[in-house]
């Protein structure tokens, strides 16, 4: 990369609870990654959110001695103007959407969450074509920038940016293949560089495949140590529910945490109801840590991430977020596992969807491993999340009222049309503000069907 | 065909109670397909059947005036020498197995069935391997002739056939795509030769892709009076829930009958519960069924299949049996849809495994058509499924507990591997006698795990 | 197919010499292909012979006693209009264009050949331009009509018309494969009928990967014998050559007779080097023919097709081009091998490419049948051809001098990049008056480079 | 790597002329790659040069003070028990059977190169009978060592350890891309980190798919500055032949120096003829400056890489060599261009073959990187060579007479399948002593067809 005067990143949604960690990783690596302007957007909406962050992060840069320049905006253009990277964190309609994304299937009996089933689909309908319209502006403001997104479903996301944007330099990021990698390192007892997973799959679908120390395969020692209910890979913001112990076993790869909610289903919604009748569902628990978070961000003697922070839940969020922009800025040929066009790295899927895979990270970019053919027990699982993941983001692009309900459908977690349709009513009826691509005349005439 | 001495067909489980239809479709067409010798063949404890039902069948030729000579035995290898085509419908363990397959899930809350989720994998346990069996003497007897199996779960006994057995010769049929040819050609008005039907997916998982009218395309149409709850296309065997009418539009392709244990999971398990609580499960209501044809059989004034037959479930089951091997035979080139090789008739489905698709029948046996790549929507689930049945099929061959295990789990109608493990272990234990292959020393260490 | 008003067929090209095998193939297929118009169409330049041609199609007509319409006209429009079938054969620039065609390379020690090498190409480049107006006419004038081409290079046509044309309903036709099912037919002594042979390929680049005598497979057999050099399989318009008897053997299945310009290149170079000395290259043979044959053809006691037409080289070009109507008309679903879109048939070639292959021709036209794995031997040319076509049709389309360029220097015909531009510049120079794309003022420009 | 009693690196062909380079490369590494053996082996026709060599490595090793034990041993066994590391450089039948491999096709008018055409044929057919009784033995004697393959045909020998061998860990290496990439970053003026090359293609048949200095693609930069004759891109053993330009820039993507084989056929072929006449092949010079080498290694004075040998022609090889092996022992995740098997790295090549691609070097092998698919131009070129390396590794793997000229006649630099069966009948003859497995009984008779 060639940069003339200072490195420029814009983080759009920057008034999110995320930032200070964002901020610290940035820190952190002043060295190798030397910032010289930080752009923290927000919207109308966010702006005392931003203006609470925004001066916490001045107090950070300024209490660690590096000279970044923090500017704080709500004119997203200026802000993208000659941008070298765009970092997009966002949540259309902010936590009371994710309560309802939550709350509604659960009403019906379905599995709320937000990356997953009903929940997922309508954060995806929401936050899709704000990420269409960034894209489309930075392909005029700064078309050589690449777009780093840690919104949520970054799967669906990454796919219709990939598919439906004129912008290509986009790169879909989530810290759950950090997580494991270093949950899995931890529990072996070694040192994170010791430790080489091959991972494939889709974003929240990702698989350890093989899982290497040094050059002596060791998945199978993983996965007995996995299947111990003690020592059982979690993260926060999931029910720490054992495997099966000759599940595990027998499916040979490392799962995700969420793949519970796919071969788990039955205990997590029953989990999941309780948490809703008790009023305490993972979006009402983040709510009041959120709250809680910004009262300390005010605290003008803070001018450093709080530890609290880290029960938000978003553990190596910022390393996630952090390494990927410092490779593709050195040239560092490292690994990372990014959500990025599969391109025959997994040779049975799509070509030109969007997968979750080991990357060489490159100044080009990052360039997927090939991880050859998928194991028979999850090629299918992947292809069905694929499929609506793809019909996902057709409907959240098009507005159309019957894709999104052939996205529901054809989830494995909603386990009927008519419960589809239902929901479906519910939730775009509850989200109606967010959703304008599906509430114009024509749309409407489509709805009333 | 070069067939020297006369036609010889070796019908494996002949006193099934169907028997009766395939007899009449034979003398139906005797004069295009001459069969000199059929063997009707069954095991010891199916004798009394086989003497009932071979004896109907001798009162049914002599009535029709056809010189086919009818042969009973328990000499499976005499019955399989020098055939020209073997058929093979059997139930291993009787209706007494079904009734398992179906209950003891139920008992658990789990959808019972015997093609699909917990019962369709173990009718397969069971079934497999007498059909690896057959398909090996074959190979030493009769290594010329065609295997033509009717036996369900037809996918995952096709997949493993193809997969284990050294006898290639192999086709599964089933009359579900020729029950929705007739269903759709009656609802559209026209006669079934106007109507072309491009099938594509898996056994029971089959769907119409386009539907024509002569050179016309009606797809749209006939999903549209297919979501007309009056006029919905259903089997005897299959509750006949509406389809949700706007989700059947957006889907584009014409599910089968089958496709409501997935796409209306939820409403067909609290069918299937209704009826395990009166006792009135399909096994159940079979088992009666089968009792009176069986007396009905008895009566030596019977000379033709008596119309009882047709609640059993099985329309045009023998236009579909027979229509393979005069095809074969008359070197037809007709368009029929039969479980076989993939060889890239789906194009984005592995190459080598089994598939329900359209062929061209030719003396040389099926060569499936090029139906291209799969609509996005459809592709996920046929993935799953293909999954389930590669798994299934291996265990059924290893005899692996592990296996038997992980088909369960990644099958989306077991929402949890806790329940698949208990589910699995009721079933082993029922269907014992049956399952030798997961009982003998190695296996049983296994299964202590 | 639904015809209301009496099925209508266009000829482009009708006053070619080979329009009265046409009329024969028509005649003699009234009763099950009752064309009430036959309008043959053709350039001014082209018009005495089409009244030559006309005036005989009529005599025929009238001597056989079907009551068909013959239609001359220079206007194609109205000869498309609502048209049920289209059929083109037409040779821009005449027989003088390909005397250019086969001796200019000749001139520079290259293979000349009119559906081969350079000459194949610049056949290509002054066809293509001329079929895609001819395609977009019907999407306008006759949208439902089959567009069925036999004018050469048929594969790179079929390429240029699937990958840029809007009306898709295209079917190449040769009757290479024709010929090599009768001549072999007649090589084991059987009869047609009792032949199967799947073909898989490219136009003149097709093999027959497996032959069949009933359902016995007897291609090592007919190997065997095609290596006898006494019965060799030939065509009129190439030379007898001999196959190497090992080679073949090796090579496993059976090629075309134009096979010989890739595996027997240097001899046959010689032997149109001698023709080339001699004023005796095919096309200067073709058009003494030809000039022989519309002498015949003016005679008014000439009813029916002269048998000297024979000489022409056209054997069975009738069969192969009505054959393949009349089993769209009448449903036939018989196998015929086509030229179109490969869609998986071929599992190794671009799945959007023009092949040619076993199709099964129903109302609603060809369906290719799965043909599997290419035998790895030939997989590689059956490539590099493909890819020769891809960027001829380009070229043909963009009239870029560089995509000529390196169309010719990657085909094997062609044994250098200098000598390759030599060849396009004279050739270019040759034919401008029928490439108008490579000669309007930017491709000039770009020609100087 | 876990390394335990010091690192042991067996050289098989330790005489090699090339020897001092490879030397003087670990010497330069030995800080990252501290090898503690080295076993330099070779056979008894090669003892002398064995002694020569070693003992001026062991000169240069003490020179340099670097604690490196050179064994010497006949004993291939010893040298392979336990090895770390085993690269393989050897040439079957020495130099004068590379004089057969050049001089007998050009005495029939054919290309006689060591790698392309008849010649490189018949070095597989030599070769990988050797490679794979080593690869056998390591799988005995130290199954975790990596072959490191540097012996020509890399590709074909490739192919065949990754088919027909039970050691997997298998890696073939070639300076020529190494060698582009440098030449190409002479040619910009940049130095070699800042030049990012996708390689993609087989070996000797590589090209560089895109080029990138830092992150801006310069690929048509490059090609127009290689286009100017008076830089064009060339390697010692091959004429400086300039590309057309037009071509090149046509091409869009940057062929290797051995494609001028395949690109220009013609004019290679008269220079190789005009080498023939005057007794200056290749290996007859090479045969000469060899000699040369060897006194000069006997000078007891002589301690480090003599200038000379860089005539010889293996530039950046000991590079190549080393890099690969220091990659894998210090797990530096760097881009290297190998010979692999392919996984989905070119998406339309071969998922088993042997390809030559950018790959990242890990602890646990190299993975390739996701090329995509390839452009068309090329896409045929390598299909080609691909048909003709596996029916090439199939022929030398099973002694068939058949299968070697199938592999002669496909290969494009052959024109004629007479020609080549003369060629092979001339080469098998001339190399009888080092083709055992075409010369026992049976395959004696099958030669005699």
């Amino acid at each position: 990369m060639k940069v003339s005067k200072g490195l420029k990143v814009a983080t759009i949604g920057g008034g999110s609870s995320y930032t200070p960690e964002l901020i610290e990783g940035f820190i952190k690596r002043f060295d190798e990654l030397p910032i010289k302007e930080l752009w923290l957007v927000d919207i109308e909406a966010g702006k005392e959110k931003l203006e609470i962050v925004g001066t916490l992060a001045r107090r950070m840069v300024k209490k660690a001695g590096v000279p970044m320049e923090i500017h704080l905006t709500l004119d997203r253009r200026q802000a993208l103007k000659n941008a070298d990277f765009v970092t997009t964190q966002m949540r259309v309609g902010l936590l009371d959407a994710r309560v309802k994304d939550e709350r509604i299937p659960l009403e019906l009996g379905l599995i709320g969450q937000e990356t997953n089933g009903a929940g997922g689909l309508f954060k995806g309908l929401r936050t899709i074509p704000v990420l269409l319209e960034i894209a489309e502006e930075m392909q005029e403001l700064c078309p050589d920038a690449w777009l780093i997104n840690f919104t949520n479903p970054a799967g669906m996301v990454t796919e219709a940016l990939l598919r439906y944007s004129s912008h290509k330099k986009v790169i879909g990021v989530c810290n759950v293949p950090f997580n494991m990698h270093m949950s899995i390192s931890k529990m072996m007892g070694v040192d994170r560089e010791s430790v080489h997973i091959d991972f494939a799959g889709l974003n929240h679908m990702v698989f350890g495949i093989h899982v290497y120390i040094d050059d002596r395969e060791v998945t199978d020692e993983v996965l007995e140590m996995l299947a111990n209910p003690e020592i059982q890979l979690t993260m926060k913001n999931i029910a720490p529910l054992p495997w099966n112990r000759r599940f595990l076993k027998s499916l040979g790869v490392v799962p995700c945490p969420y793949h519970r909610y796919y071969y788990k289903t039955k205990t997590i919604l029953e989990e999941e109801l309780a948490a809703f009748k008790s009023g305490q569902t993972r979006a009402e628990i983040v709510k009041t840590l959120e709250e809680g978070l910004f009262d300390l961000y005010k605290d003008e003697t803070l001018a450093v991430k709080p530890p609290q922070l880290e029960q938000r839940g978003g553990a190596y969020y910022s390393d996630a977020a952090c390494n990927v922009i410092s490779s593709i800025y050195n040239d560092k040929k490292d690994i990372q596992v990014l959500n990025v066009q599969n391109k025959g790295a997994l040779a049975e899927v799509d070509f030109d969807s969007a997968v979750e895979v080991s990357c060489i990270v490159t100044k080009n970019g990052p360039i997927p491993l090939t991880m050859g053919k998928l194991p028979v027990p999850i090629l299918g699982l992947i292809q069905q999340i694929k499929s609506f993941e793809r019909i996902g983001a057709e409907a959240a692009v098009t507005g159309s009222y019957d894709k999104a309900l052939l996205a529901l459908t054809i989830n494995p977690l909603i386990p009927s049309d008519d419960l589809a349709e239902e929901v479906l009513q519910k939730l775009l009826k509850a989200h109606e503000e967010y959703l304008p691509q599906f509430f114009h005349e024509k749309a409407l005439a489509d709805i009333q069907g």
